[in-house]
């Protein structure tokens, strides 16, 4: 079975300029610098691209600046979460007419849902569009935890939820999802830090923002394992595991961003109420760039 | 010191009509109806509110028109949460310029903030208005949980940060912001199931979406409390006590629709992804209202 | 209905003399204090008397010393929990021939027990003694925690369990039993910090080793409370959180070791692995003593 | 560099006779069944060996049992943990003397222990004896959790602390611990659900329970991953999962026990206040038993 999304799939962030307005300008050439690094697909407006800081004009705007950027070279899947039904829907439907390959969502929303809830959410998004849906479960920032029973039961019930990205770093959901579904459920690692787990339990691939700063060791991690060389897989981890440690504690849009301006990469703030990171944890990020190997050998 | 809010602050449902849009006719009813039942104030836009999953445009005209209904005869807090800090600012002077009394802030954010970040949201919408703004702790909705030791600092330093809503369910943490405060700290309870408790503590008043359903029963354990008849307190509280689990526990502005739709008022449906109360429950619901005491006595 | 116990219930600490050994003349000395400074009843044995760490022959003498010690002027409860049935068991039975009033049972477990194996604990205790059993309910020391309605269950059905000691710190807890049992279970707050609002939500007692350090205050928010005097039990109960906290914080046996040495009483060092409050820390809970009031006045 | 334990270290429950006591024919049979079967080590005395629940005598005479019936054929860990540290270096110095390979000592006692009171408790350990301690850290049963930052200090300040036993379920600890030794700390699996993830991290064994049921699966998991074979890893490890969930989610004594006696094996009931396992549940895992296969293909 051929399957739409395979390795690293890179979360761009949404770059601003100064006057605070979305440069898409600055999205196009991550976007572009992205590809040519090699990833195997490009993810705009998920957590890393602030998209629930954005303006429904915003979005629209980042989702076909994005489409157009990546010129099918690689799949595109585009986040429509909202806080309604409706406004997700209406962005799922605008992200396919864009030309996106894929939609993920994230069930956010201010009071808690019940599973009927969430159940309805996926249908009434599955229903209005034509492409897959990845399901992204990550209880920190959404306030919903969806377990692997859950998952499962909508995999199998909503026709085109396809895709599962698991981000709440139990590697246990993994090899549950993998088990209720035998085997069919395509799951991704959406934690980070628990990457090289995550490939060793069989995901299909890792959603991360890590290659904003450096593609290639990503690229060599799932390279590794899926040679099955654990022992280089180990030493190409090891060699990101802080970077990758310091850009979730300290929030995606706010290091990545550092990160890329440290890299010469103009990509704007982060949008309020997210600071950019002090001068203190930004020489910090620097040390680490800088302590990145240009090439990992076991 | 006068006090600006004391007592009962009752938080109204957003009212919705059949076509999905804001029925501001309801809302005006609903408002008229809660202060004939003599609460001590009225705050529109709050978690009960919906306000998380209104437009702009929607939320400027329940602001308007609750404001408008209140007619000054008690105090209106307006709920200006919103997920940037640009998008709290403008509802916030939008509020002020509108007549409210204060306005009331959760820090709400997709992604986890700092102290810093914190402490900065509220001063930008601080410095926006001259009118007081009410600080809502209440990490399960939110993602964001300010310790008593934070609380206490964004009082010191924001000029009209003048009230706390503590909705933690945590006791601990009104006696903790009294004690770091001297005593100073005008506190309010945000966890319905316990009110007593938090009443004993010496919180101000008593933020609550229960009168939409029963007035007569909070306000009657305010007099209690203030009457130091705690046997009658007890008793007052546990008639009431069974109604408070369930629309906390169903979720407020589920179940208190469906309440007020069984009390022969209609304020629509929530907002998907919200789905309306079952049968089931709503039967569960209706045994609840009808056991509740007209009068209460120890 | 009269109860067996009420007010304040005092847990000294066990002495252990310069050789590491129990110092029951310390111990005669200690109770002796209680008694004469007005505590409504003595509980040794509990965790405050590091009994997890007593061997069975010094747990005898200690619980055998102390309900000599008491000379029946108050009520004695002795803490009997034990890693198997088979020892509380036989501990329960050692402490009702030796003269207990009750005994006090937290289901310590090396291993999570269901909630059979919880009640059947209780069921094996129960049946095999005449005198009253206190349930204690205290997961951040036991791992178990037994919900409101396992512990009605407990209540009903096990004849002798007839007094909950509660330390979640959750006051809904104690509403919650409360409401399950119709009123009829006297419950005893075992949260130092949330004594004003147990008492405020019908607690019958407050279980403390606060009284080793100073009785006056905790014994003044117990009048307060049933004067119906919430304005004074404030200003009590606030006089001596500081000290509260500390000695929550710091763990009971450390804590008031240190604090006795420092009251001119010898009761030796907590056992280890727990290790005696270091000097900085020792010296902060001097300054929380001296400034403790003589009397407290509204 | 070579390293004392790798691979599967067994757990053996300790069997009781019907009148209660310990069982020592029956543990020389099942730890002679463990050792034919091929594991690469016995751990007796763990969580799953009951230790919490035996009298002193009883520990001893199982120690003693345990390593005559290894005949050093394998390396034998003895679990020496007590609620005390003059009991725990008691049982250290018994152990070594019985001769024992090592030690293993996870930190349970009643009261939380702060940082400078784990290190004294393994320091105190460690000079008493002249053989290996193998830390274990397993917070949902001792109520202390280790960081790894604190392992790592203990690993570094303590001589003979060479091993460490991380049974949190979090992966990233895993990591963390290889990050902040350089490597040089050699890890073990003790959360059986995620045995492929951690030997995939790079844990030189595998603690676990599950060889009294079935040693060949384990051993096949442990060949897999040495050989770099993930695909054939997965299928081993999917195939013994459910047996792994199971016996985990039902506490290990009382599942192993259970399963030992559908294998028929009379290694006696639990201690109380476990229970056996229940008929419905001792059905399932008969189920689970059986469909175990032979032998795993890829």
């Amino acid at each position: 079975m051929s399957i739409l999304l395979q390795g690293i799939i890179a979360y761009p962030v949404t770059p601003f300029s100064a006057d605070g307005g979305v440069d898409l300008n600055a999205l196009d050439a991550l976007i572009e610098r992205l590809i040519a690094d090699g990833v195997h697909a490009i993810a705009p407006l998920g957590s890393t691209g602030e998209s629930a800081y954005l303006s429904d004009d915003e979005w629209e705007a980042v989702a076909t600046a994005s489409i157009r950027a990546v010129r099918r070279r690689v799949p595109t899947v585009v986040g429509i979460s909202d806080l309604t039904t409706a406004g997700a829907v209406r962005r799922a439907r605008f992200a396919e007419q864009a030309g996106a390959d894929a939609v993920m969502v994230l069930p956010v929303s201010y009071w808690k849902l019940g599973n009927d809830e969430i159940v309805a959410h996926y249908r009434a998004i599955g229903d209005a569009i034509g492409i897959p849906v990845m399901l992204y479960n990550n209880p920190a920032t959404s306030g919903v935890d969806m377990s692997p029973d859950l998952i499962a039961t909508i995999f199998r019930t909503v026709d085109n939820v396809t895709m599962v990205k698991e981000s709440t770093g139990d590697i246990g959901r993994m090899h549950r999802l993998a088990q209720l579904s035998d085997g069919t459920i395509p799951f991704y690692n959406g934690s980070n830090p628990m990457a090289l787990a995550a490939l060793a339990a069989g995901a299909a691939g890792w959603c991360t923002a890590a290659p904003n700063l450096n593609a290639a060791l990503p690229l060599a991690l799932v390279d590794a394992m899926r040679a099955g060389d654990l022992v280089r897989a180990r030493a190409v981890f090891h060699a990101q595991l802080p970077l990758l440690q310091f850009i979730v504690n300290g929030g995606l849009p706010v290091t990545v961003k550092a990160g890329l301006r440290l890299r010469g990469f103009d990509a704007g703030e982060p949008r309020k109420p997210l600071l950019p990171l002090g001068d203190a944890r930004t020489r910090e990020l620097e040390r680490l760039l800088a302590a990145l190997p240009d090439r990992v050998t076991a």
